[in-house]
C-alpha cells in the first residue's frame, strides 16, 4: 500500500500510530542531523522528521520529489497552527524516493513573473499550485451542486451528440470532415439547442446537461473555443417557472461551493427598465446610481452638444453622484465614455452659493436657469455633487453612460465586492430594424416565442413585439440566456413572415425541427448558464482560463500539446481534402 | 400554470381536488356523450373523462395531440390496477388543445416492422416510446450513481479538452481543421488518456469524468462514432486499489438503477487461466463449462487433423458436455467454430457399452483406446456426453472453442439470463511477437507498466513480461480496460527499447507527457468503463444505440439531421482546404 493516510488526515489523537504517507516534497530543511520536510498531496500537508544519518539519501532530495514515508506519529511540543495536521509530525522509519523532479520551469509559490504561454505549456505544473487546485475543487463542487438541484427537480441528464449537422448560424461551427463520405462534414455543436428542443418533443419533460460546446470565434480574453454550459429545457412551463428553476439552481451552487446564502426570488427587470435606469441590458444592481433621461429637460437650450443629439433623434442621458471630482478623474471618465463611441462626457458641478443652487462647468453657460433647474430636479442632484451627461444617439448615449456608471461604482466603492447580485432581464424586443436592408431581423434565435399578447402585432407593428426571452445577469455580467420557444407551426410561420424567411428556406435550414413540430410538440422553454463563467466568478476571477484544465491561448493554440498541428498528407487523403494554395 | 400535477401524481386521497394536467393523448375512446382518454406524460398516465356535449371539439382529438385539462378528481368505482393513478379519474371542466399532431410515421406501441433508419429519422418520436423513456431514465440514474460513488471516494470530476493534438494511434482520430491556422488541425479525443495522466502529475490524486470520446472507426453493430466512458485515474495505487474502486462503482450503479445487489470482490482471473479455461480473455463465468488442453492427451494418434495441429505447434482444445446432440446441432456448432477460423469441429460421443466406456464418431477410429481414455479422463467426460474438439493454431483453437462454449451455454441455458457475473482479468502479456517484422510490438498503450518483478526480463526475455493491465469483464463482454502506468522515465525508456522506439520518436509522439514525467510524476493507474455498454446491458440489450439519444446509423450518418452534410465552398475556403479530385 502506498499510503495509509493522506497528508490531511493525522491529528493529535493519532499519536503513536505507525502510518505510511506519500506525496510531494513541499519544503525541505536540514538542521544538524535532522531533516524537516513538509509532505504535500491534494488534501494537505504533513510535517515529517528524518534522521539524515539513518537516511543519508535524504540529502539528495529536492522540492517536488515524490516520496513515500513510513513512521510513527508524534505530537509536536508546539503545534503549527497554520496546518490542519499541525499538532503532529511523523518521525520516519522507512523512506523511499518514488520519483525525482528536475528544476521546475515555473515557481509554484509565485506565478506573477510567468507568461501565460509558459503557464499553459507547463499546465500540469501550473495546476499543482494551491490556487488552481482550489479552483478545480470548487468547479467539481459546483457541477455536483448543479446536478443535485436539478435531480431533485425531476430533471433527466441526457447527452446530445457532438457530431451534428451544421447549424444555420454555422459561420462559427467547427467542421469535422467525414472519412467515409468525402466532401461531407459533421459540425461540432455551438449549443445543443435543437437537440434539447427535440427531447421535449419526445416527452422527456425536463432535461439538463453540462454540455460541451464549441465555437470557432476570434478569441478574446474571456472566450475559449470550447466551453461548458449548464443546459436546461423544460416542458409545460411559463417564463416564471423557468426563473424559479434558474434561481434554485444558482442558489444551490453558491451554497455548496462557498456556503453563500443567496436570497431568492431575484429582482426581475424589463429590458426597457434596464435600459432606462442602467443604460444596458445587463445591469449591475449592486448599487443604485441610476441614469436619467434628460432629453426633455434640456430642450430649448443653446448648447450645441445637446441640440445635435436632439436634432438627430438621439438622447441626453445623465446621472448625478454626490462627490466632487478632479480634472484628472473627469478626463478618465470621459475616456471611458469615448471607448463606447460617445463624442464626449459633459461634466457639471452643482454649486450652492448662499442658497442659490446652480450648475458650474463650461456647458453651464449654455443652459438657462430653468434648464439647470430641470436637470437638477430630474437627477435629484444635491449641492456639491457632480453631474455626468452624454448626448448622443439612442444606444450610444445609454451604453456610454452605463460604463461611466460602472466605473463610478467601482471607484467609489458603491458595492460590496463579495456580493452576488442576480437579476432577470426580460421583455426584450423580438425584432430589430435593419436600416440597410430595410427589413426586420430577428433579435434572438427564430424559435424564440413572442409574448402571446403581442401576436397580433406580428402583422401590424413588429417593432412592438416583445419576446418571451430572458437573461440571467450577475453583477453586470450576462451569465445565462434563454427563452420560451415557439412550439406551433402557425406561430412559427407568422414569425418567419416578419423576417422575410420563406417556409422553404426554413425547411432547408431547420427542417428536422420544423418537421418534429408537426407531431405534438409541447410548450417548452429553457436556458443555458455559462458554467465556466459562473465558476470563475465564484472563484473571484473574471478569466475563465483559471477554471478550465487545459485552455487554449488567444491564438486558439494549446502550447502544451501544441495543437492544432499540421495535417500530414495521409490524413488529408483519408478525408479526401487537400490544402488550397493561396 | 400549465399543470398542477403530473400524470402520475393523483391518488384516491386527492378526491375532490381541482387539478390541471397537461400531456399527450395516449388513447381516446368515445362512448355516447362521454369521451374517455388516457393522458400521458413522462411520469405516467391519468384517465380523463370529458362530456362531448360540453366540449364538442373533443371529437377532433387524435392520439398524440397535446392537451391541457382542468377538472375534479373523482374516485373510480372500479380501480384500473394497471395504472398507478388507477384509483381515480379527472372529470374535465376546462379543456384546451395546446398542439395538434399529424399521423405518426411510426407506431409507438409496436416498433417491430419499422426499419432502423426510420426509427433514427424520427428519433424524437421513437424516444416517446415507453421502452426508450425507461432506458434514458435508467441511463440518468446510472450516471448519478457513478458520480455519487466516486464523489464519496474523494474523486474530482474534471473536464479534459475536446480539441486536442492528434494522438500516435491517430489513424482513427477525427480531425477538426483550424480556421485561424490553415493546414493545421485539432483532433477529437478517442479517450482523455494523456490528459488524465497529466492531472495525476498535477496532484489531483483522484480524477473522473463521464468523458465523451470519438473514434472514426468503420462501424459495427456495437460501435458508434461517439461514445461515453466513465474515465478514472488515481494516484498512489496498486492494481488491487483500482479493482476495489471499479467494484464499488459498478455495485452502486446496479443498486441504484435496478436494485441489484452485486457481490464484491469479484473473481480475479489471470490471462493465462482465462485462456486455458475459457479460451478467451473475456470469460463468461456464469457457467463452468471449462475448456481443456488435449494437446498432450492426443499425442501419437494417427488422426491427421490432430497431427497437423501438433506438427505446426498448434493446440488441441476440447470440452465435454453432458448431453447428446443431433446432427443438425453439431453442424450448427461446427459453423460457429468456422466463423472463428477453425478448419472444423471434431465431435465425439462417449458410449458406455456394458461398462466399456469409449468414444464414438468418425474421428474415434483414429484414436487408440489409450488416447480415448486420456481424452475422457482429461475432460472428465461421463457416458452419453458429447465431446467437441478444435485442433488448430494456438489462438484459433482457443477462440473457436470459446465461442462453441458460449453457444452451448446459451442453448443449454447453463446460466441465469438476469445474473451479472463480473470478473477482472489481469496479468496480460506486455508484448506480442510480430513475426513479419521480427520484432516485439506493445500489446497495450506504451505507458502500461510491466509488473515490477518482471522488469529484469525486459532486456532478457520480453515474451515473459506481464503487464499491470486489466480488463473488467461482464458476462463475457469486456466492459472496461485499464492499467497501472509507467511514471518513471528510466522504465519508460527500457520499454521503448524493447519495441524499438527511440527516445526521439517517442518525444515526437508523446513529447509533452514524457516531459511532464520529469517533474515528479506520482505512481498512478486507472481504467475506463464503456458507459453506453454497461447501461445497455443493464437495460437488457446489447445494442448501445438503444441508450444513445441520437445515434448514427452503420454508415456514420444521422438520418434525422442528415449529417454529415456536404461542405460548401465558402466553408472549405474558410478552413483553407479543397476537395481532392479523384
Amino acid at each position: 500500500m502506498y499510503r495509509t493516510h493522506t497528508c490531511n488526515d493525522l491529528r493529535a489523537a493519532d499519536e503513536g500510530k505507525t502510518v505510511t504517507l506519500a506525496g510531494w516534497v513541499h519544503t525541505i530543511r536540514l538542521h544538524g542531523s535532522l531533516c524537516f520536510l513538509d509532505l504535500r498531496d491534494r488534501y494537505g500537508i504533513t510535517q515529517i522528521t528524518l534522521d539524515t544519518e539513518q537516511f543519508p539519501e535524504v540529502k539528495t532530495l529536492r522540492k517536488e520529489f515524490v516520496i513515500q514515508i513510513s513512521g510513527t506519529v508524534k505530537k509536536k511540543p508546539t503545534p503549527n497552527v497554520k496546518l490542519a495536521t499541525g499538532e503532529i509530525e511523523v518521525v520516519a522509519e522507512k523512506f523511499e524516493v518514488l520519483n525525482t523532479c528536475e528544476i521546475l520551469p515555473l515557481d509554484l509559490e509565485n506565478i506573477q513573473g510567468t507568461t501565460d504561454d509558459v503557464r499553459l505549456k507547463y499546465r500540469y505544473l501550473d495546476l499543482r499550485r494551491s490556487q488552481m487546485r482550489d479552483n478545480f475543487i470548487l468547479r467539481h463542487k459546483a457541477a455536483q451542486a448543479a446536478r443535485e438541484y436539478l435531480n431533485s427537480q425531476d430533471f433527466l441528464e441526457i447527452e446530445t451528440p457532438l457530431l451534428i449537422r451544421s447549424t444555420p448560424e454555422g459561420a462559427r461551427d467547427y467542421l469535422v470532415p467525414s472519412r467515409i463520405h468525402h466532401g461531407a462534414a459533421y459540425s461540432l455543436p455551438q449549443s445543443p439547442q435543437i437537440y434539447k428542443q427535440l427531447l421535449m418533443v419526445s416527452g422527456f419533460d425536463r432535461y439538463y446537461q453540462l454540455a460541451r460546446c464549441l465555437r470557432d470565434e476570434d478569441l478574446r480574453a474571456d472566450r475559449q473555443p470550447e466551453f461548458t454550459q449548464i443546459d436546461i429545457e423544460m416542458s409545460y412551463v411559463h417564463q416564471d417557472d423557468v426563473f424559479a428553476i434558474g434561481e434554485g439552481l444558482v442558489k444551490n451552487i453558491l451554497k455548496k461551493t462557498i456556503n453563500y446564502d443567496l436570497k431568492t426570488p431575484w429582482p426581475r427587470i424589463t429590458y426597457d427598465e434596464a435600459m432606462a435606469k442602467y443604460g444596458i441590458d445587463k445591469p449591475d444592481i449592486r448599487f443604485e446610481l441610476f441614469l436619467h433621461d434628460l432629453t426633455d429637460a434640456v430642450k430649448g437650450s443653446d448648447f450645441a452638444v445637446f441640440n445635435a443629439a436632439l436634432e438627430s433623434n438621439g438622447s441626453v442621458i445623465g446621472l448625478a453622484v454626490d462627490k466632487e471630482f478632479t480634472r484628472k478623474e473627469t478626463d478618465e471618465l470621459t475616456a471611458i465614455a469615448k471607448i463606447y463611441k460617445a463624442k464626449g462626457l459633459v461634466t457639471l458641478r452643482v454649486s450652492d452659493t448662499e442658497g442659490t443652487i446652480k450648475l458650474e462647468g463650461s456647458a453651464a453657460n449654455h443652459l438657462s436657469t430653468e434648464i439647470q433647474r430641470n436637470i437638477i430636479k430630474e437627477l435629484g442632484a444635491k449641492p456639491k455633487s457632480t453631474i455626468f451627461i452624454v448626448a448622443d444617439a439612442f444606444k450610444i448615449s445609454r451604453e456610454a453612460m452605463a460604463y461611466v456608471r460602472k466605473e463610478l461604482g467601482q471607484r467609489l466603492h458603491l458595492y460590496d465586492e463579495k456580493e452576488f447580485a442576480f437579476c432577470w432581464v426580460y421583455d426584450f424586443p423580438s425584432f430589430e430594424w435593419n436600416p440597410d436592408e430595410e427589413k426586420w431581423d430577428p433579435a434572438h434565435h427564430i424559435f424564440t416565442s413572442p409574448k402571446l399578447e403581442h401576436l397580433d402585432y406580428l402583422e401590424t407593428d413588429p417593432g412592438k413585439v416583445r419576446a418571451l426571452c430572458y437573461d440571467m445577469v450577475l453583477n453586470g455580467i450576462e451569465l445565462a440566456s434563454g427563452s420560451i420557444r415557439i412550439n406551433r407551426r402557425d406561430v412559427q410561420s407568422r414569425v418567419m413572415n416578419v423576417i422575410g424567411l420563406t417556409l422553404e428556406d426554413a425547411e432547408q435550414k431547420f427542417g428536422f425541427l420544423l418537421e418534429a413540430f408537426k407531431y405534438g410538440a409541447p410548450p417548452h422553454g429553457g436556458f443555458a448558464i455559462g458554467f465556466d463563467r459562473i465558476v470563475a466568478l465564484i472563484c473571484g476571477t473574471n478569466d475563465i482560463r483559471e477554471v478550465i484544465a487545459y485552455p487554449k491561448n488567444r491564438q486558439g493554440q494549446n502550447p502544451m500539446d501544441d495543437c492544432p498541428s499540421p495535417m500530414d498528407e495521409k490524413a488529408l487523403r483519408d478525408i479526401g481534402l487537400k490544402i488550397e494554395k493561396k
